[in-house]
């Protein structure tokens, strides 16, 4: 269990005991204006605030330029604010210097990037990656692929597979119990997409060589609850823009200064780190080694007016109310009869909740149980979910929450659950 | 020389004689409304149509959702329309089947995506790549990185550089004398994003082997010139999406069918086109082998409305506009003291030009000059240009010019320059 252990997860200094969550908070996300929809779905993207919308489309209408390629203010101005967000992230994230912060194209390409540039330069025969195979597929194929990879020049990687609690966390009976002298990376989601449970691996710690690289999936987590990736001890960490308020097309790498000198470049091009020599490329530096063309421009500009709704709203605060709608959730479809949770807070023996869980009711499958939902108005996922290799008939329905969702609106929902429940009987 | 061979360049069936680009358009590009600047940058980025923000606004204001994730009608009706897109963008390009067109974050990531899904999967030791050390460093670096990669592995891949022409075009008689046995890969750009030539490489044409892949940078000529990816008998094609006036953050890769089965996955994530077997990660099929994770949506959304511009307007209207202003710009700088072209159509014999133009100014430095031009209100693009391996100092002023930029802005452009010219004396 790990509810919100402020020296875990928390930006230091912010206070405890929040201003709840205002109601109005929901007019500033244009697309939820109309009210035959509750938008339950927040783990698959979230809804954009009117300030998010206003700093794309101020890009994109006024002093449109590159960043950092003309000396003339449209441009220099751009570079400038890019590098002032760079910062501005680093500090939101918990991370010590900005050049730890890498602007990628989403959480994918991050740990697409960490397995290019990290574990194509520092793994041998025989080195070891412990990986949840019921993460999302974005934290489990880039590790099998650099397996496939390594494996086409004859270097030989293992992928030990550890599993999930009843409650939806990372087993680090599991991880201890599989840990070992070759282990080079233990990756994790830090909240189960899912499963909706939190995985900090503090029970790790002095159990382990420290110089075991951890990364943690923040794509969900991110702008969900205070997220410290130097708390964590996160050598590698990712996170998705779009998730957490920002444009689509836009990620964040954390990568701890410890790894810069192992490495290599990722996806180089106009403006990357790199200097070409005879002897290769060398880097000349971080974040620009695994940078490279143009940025995502106004999606970076997209997750300063959202750092801005998270800092005025505080994360304690954002947190506490995903807490609140995930017990009401929990607690109403416990009565429903037929309803049963897939691993994850509703299994655990104290109050926690991060705003994700998933369920199936007994005697309708996961798809058309899906689909009554979504035809009353409440737009829920339904499926695998992005797990490699689950078996696609088996599914559920992941009920997703978010800062704009209201008490109201959770009572509805399982009102809805427990009429299509006794409609099947 | 090319001047637009319709049978190399064009849309088949886009008639001849287009309409001239009218003088209104410019109206549809508000971060043009101030008189005072001429945005001459358009090489580096182009602004953006009013259409073209109203559809990333849309989506971001109404009905966000992920697409192809959950089973309800907002994300399921995305999920159409960036397949209708993909259509949209084979036909819009060339190419023959909506499979051969990936989606990716920018021209960079493409090109990238060629060296690690094709290069690494296909290049023995010995195998040859012929580039062009000139070309921009998205189109040098992943290639150097690829050789860099292959060699950590002990497989020594050979890179031959080619040079260019005077009138800035892939040197081809410097292509055919290094064209040997081992060469996998030739790859230029199509239009050189400095010197402004036009290369399709059809002199090659019957006197290689037609199994030598043939790769394309296409950020420069795409949106200013009709491009035919079949007709340039490409086997890779990349484009900008920010530099035909969609958003940053998207790019497009064409990938010829008959390489499809060579390609290996591309950061793969959900909804990528794998299947994790023992045998490691099998393509289920492209293009989702190279996609994984969320797309940028809003930016594949704006490529849409990028291409109902451009084919409103008419392609070859849109190239007939760029070149009647290039020729504009080299006659009238022609009578300035001083000035020195770069490499490009101001050094052919006939009357070509795709709206870039590079030139010196005797005298001053080209960082100075830049200055002056920027100060005046004209937004031109200084310095090495992303050119890697070239010398900082050196540098020179790129005027690139677009459908937006009218004659009158192209005579006092000139006539700034002849002022500086002349104050210098």
């Amino acid at each position: 269990m790990h509810p919100l252990r402020p020296e875990l997860v928390a930006v230091p200094g912010t206070r405890h005991a929040p201003t709840p969550v205002p109601g109005t908070v929901r007019d500033r996300f244009p697309a939820l204006a109309d009210p035959g929809v509750v938008y339950l779905d927040s783990a698959a993207t979230t809804q954009k605030p009117d300030t998010v919308i206003a700093a794309v489309t101020g890009y994109l209408s006024e002093h449109t330029a590159n960043a950092g390629r003309g000396s003339y203010g449209w441009s220099t101005t751009l570079a400038a604010r890019i590098a002032a967000i760079r910062t501005r992230a680093a500090g939101f994230l918990g991370a010590r210097h900005p050049d730890e912060i890498v602007f990628t194209g989403g959480a994918t390409a991050a740990l697409g990037a960490i397995a290019h540039s990290w574990g194509l330069a520092v793994l041998d025969d025989g080195d070891e990656i412990l990986y949840n195979p019921a993460d999302h597929a974005a934290n489990v194929l880039p590790w099998l692929h650099l397996r496939d990879t390594l494996a086409r020049f004859g270097r030989r990687i293992v992928l030990r597979p550890y599993g999930s609690t009843r409650t939806g966390e990372a087993d680090v009976d599991d991880i201890l119990a599989q840990v070992g002298p070759r282990t080079r990376l233990i990756t994790t989601s830090h909240l189960h997409h899912v499963y909706g449970g939190l995985s900090t691996l503090e029970e790790l710690r002095g159990r382990i060589d420290p110089a075991i690289a951890l990364c943690f999936d923040c794509a969900q987590s991110g702008g969900h609850l205070p997220v410290d990736v130097t708390a964590l001890d996160a050598d590698f960490a990712v996170f998705a823009g779009h998730k957490m308020f920002g444009a689509p097309g836009t990620g964040l790498l954390y990568c701890r200064r410890r790894v810069h000198d192992r490495l290599r470049p990722f996806l180089p091009g106009g403006h990357s780190g790199v200097r070409a020599t005879e002897a290769g490329l060398l880097s000349t530096g971080m974040p620009e080694l695994l940078e490279g063309g143009t940025h995502n421009i106004p999606g970076i500009l997209s997750l300063a007016a959202a750092f801005d709704l998270l800092d005025e709203l505080d994360l304690f605060a954002v947190a506490a109310h995903n807490r609140q709608l995930t017990l009401r959730l929990i607690e109403g479809l416990r009565t429903v009869p037929g309803v049963e949770f897939l691993p994850g807070p509703a299994h655990a023996g104290c109050a926690v909740g991060y705003g994700i869980v998933s369920l199936t009711l007994d005697g309708i499958s996961a798809a058309d149980l899906g689909f009554v939902l979504t035809e009353s108005g409440f737009l829920v996922r339904t499926g695998a979910h992005c797990v490699p290799g689950a078996d696609p008939a088996a599914g559920s329905v992941r009920v997703s929450t978010h800062l704009y969702n209201t008490l109201d609106e959770i009572d509805r929902f399982v009102a809805c659950v427990a009429g299509i429940a006794g409609h099947g009987r």
